[in-house]
């Protein structure tokens, strides 16, 4: 099996994490997708990571149906871990709040944090790249503190973020935090019960592979790995 | 049930659509949520529309998410008219064009077209209301284009847009399409195989209730309600 993946895009981590906890460690394959590589657009005409190919050629494309794809063909197998649930509304739940982090969180913190301070720096000018924008990364550091109460008061009321159970919902958080958390973009003194739900998703053995990761010439944050941050 | 929708939302029209093939007739209930009512965050704190609201009270807020559910608890009844295909690799394809039309159509044509031409005349300026921005209207018509192209590439390799049957995929993109129509928006002279599927796709009786839509002081494209355009 197969992930085409970016060291910094959120739903690419989603994805590892997933597979973290299902056990599986697929080939990590790094696509730049601002490239455009043919063979990449032919396995996903929408060009976007991740993308997981299965032994038989079968390519499944986007954070939300590789999700519910893992939970069709493996979710049974683990059992009380299942990260989506059996119950009607704990499949809601689960799906809207991972949802609200891959989709709403993306687009008020992740995209832009990462576009303008990892992505722009490795695309050619006329792929957009250039200087980062500096009133979006504002924006994008102002969005952060809403959602991290969001956390905080979702996981005072619950024991994870979508019910009793670590579902699909932390690992979306967790992805996206990483990335904003690896470039030094979040406020822990915001939110002491958003900092602890992240201190104990962080010490989990999926998240070691996200916690290794550095960039050649862009180390991350100096509590970035550290589990007790 | 109710469902909260807007006549120009095009996520709320593709649940319309999706309750026409059911069968189902929910109580419509039109929500601005530009004016971020209280009582409509609390069903959704994301405060978007869809949502859908079963009689026991259970709140299903967003397209993807409520095309789940349906599936799930209504789907079997469908027999082989199923809006979502059993086998894995049918459900990754209608899942992946589902999403094209909802999330990549959404941001490249219909969010701009219908922020710009319907949402702003009903905002107050505080809400961001004001004159239409002609650029993101050029923009997306441009970009329609090669949707109608694609369209039109799947149709003609296929029956439907992601298959033998209808499904999810050809609700989201003729609900997206239904939008920019209304506005006069499509070149339907770009695509002939990719007109005459909206033909076809047109004259299901689901599709009945959108065409009769029509909006005080902005009345629809000519040819909107028309069979045969």
């Amino acid at each position: 099996m197969q992930l085409f993946h970016h060291t910094f895009c959120p739903h690419s981590r989603f994805v590892r994490l997933a597979f973290g906890e299902y056990g599986m460690d697929p080939a990590l394959i790094e696509e730049r997708v601002w490239e455009r590589r043919p063979d990449f657009l032919a396995l996903d005409p929408a060009g976007a990571t991740p993308v997981v190919v299965e032994e038989n050629g079968l390519a499944v494309p986007g954070a939300a149906i590789i999700a519910e794809y893992l939970d069709e063909t493996r979710g049974l197998a683990l059992g009380d871990r299942r990260l989506l649930p059996e119950d009607l509304s704990g499949r809601i739940e689960v799906r809207r709040l991972t949802s609200w982090f891959n989709d709403k969180f993306f687009t008020e913190v992740t995209e832009p944090l990462v576009r303008e301070k990892v992505y722009k720096r490795y695309m050619k000018r006329e792929q957009g790249g250039g200087p980062p924008d500096m009133a979006a990364i504002r924006a994008a550091r102002a969005n952060i503190r809403y959602h991290l109460h969001y956390i905080g008061w979702l996981v005072k009321a619950r024991n994870w973020i979508a019910g009793e159970r670590l579902s699909y919902a932390d690992l979306a958080a967790a992805a996206h935090i990483s990335c904003a958390d690896y470039l030094g973009d979040v406020p822990w003194d915001e939110d002491e019960t958003a900092k602890i739900w992240y201190a104990r998703i962080k010490s989990r053995p999926s998240f070691r592979p996200l916690l290794a990761v550095t960039m050649a010439g862009m180390p991350p944050a100096a509590t970035y790995a550290d589990l007790d941050f």
